[in-house]
């Protein structure tokens, strides 16, 4: 049931977005209390050029 | 006014998603009881790689 | 795996929900090739207050 | 920089909401090489009739 | 066209709500070269007790 | 604090985004009274041919 999305800047490796999906979907379904085959979880890259910080674009930060 | 976002596996072709948007936004307009005119839909499509499911890359099952 | 997000003004009933549930679920299964065991959809209700709709609260159109 | 949303059925302690909040926020600082200051999470709880799974409200499985 | 999505802590008032609508939509039409009418603003107010920061509940913060 | 996301079609140069993050953030934070450092801004550029407008895709409009 419960769905997870991360966004976050792009520049991640395929063993980062692996270990992201095993440590989140690990902690939700035992804190919320459902099967691990139950949790979604969606990684959103973005470019740091379509991401704004304090007012700033955070390729430009 | 209603908004509808759908995310799924990317490969979908553009027949695809025409069906989705025209079907989506049939059934939502006609329950909702608002002018089709006013439905948006957004078809976000995403790399297996980055979706999660029971614990392990999409990309790996 | 699809996961529908619908965002639409509160005061839809139950029967309502169920619907979009229904048909939702059903044209996305079968349009993205999926089993309908796989589609998660969320119906978020906003308040009028909530919404903006060209430049004013849809609470005040 | 990270902004993680958590979607999932209504019903859980502050105790929940804080353990989620401290895991996640752990894993995702952890692995994407960011302080914890920068990660947002945000948990969005929602009522069982309004989350379809498989077709039919989560409220009547 | 546009879809803007604004969440943040409970306890906006709806005189700030509209005034958010306003500014958010004149920039976004602007900007983006698109008729007022077009733009969606949805306000997301959240509890800060739903609401992590730096690995703690905003409420606790 | 506020996590502002802004969908809309693709096409936009940096100019543009920068301008969002900039508008946006200031009015965000100037209404909210939060400072501006707290406000993230993330920009969702959709194609044409993800996006449904009134039941048909945006690019056969």
């Amino acid at each position: 049931m419960p769905v997870v999305n991360v966004a976050l800047w792009k520049g991640n490796t395929t063993d980062q977005r692996r270990q992201l999906v095993t440590e989140l979907t690990d902690s939700v379904a035992r804190i919320a209390n459902c099967p691990e085959e139950a949790v979604t979880v969606i990684v959103t890259e973005v470019e740091t050029d379509h991401w704004g910080k304090g007012g700033r674009l955070a390729s430009e930060l």
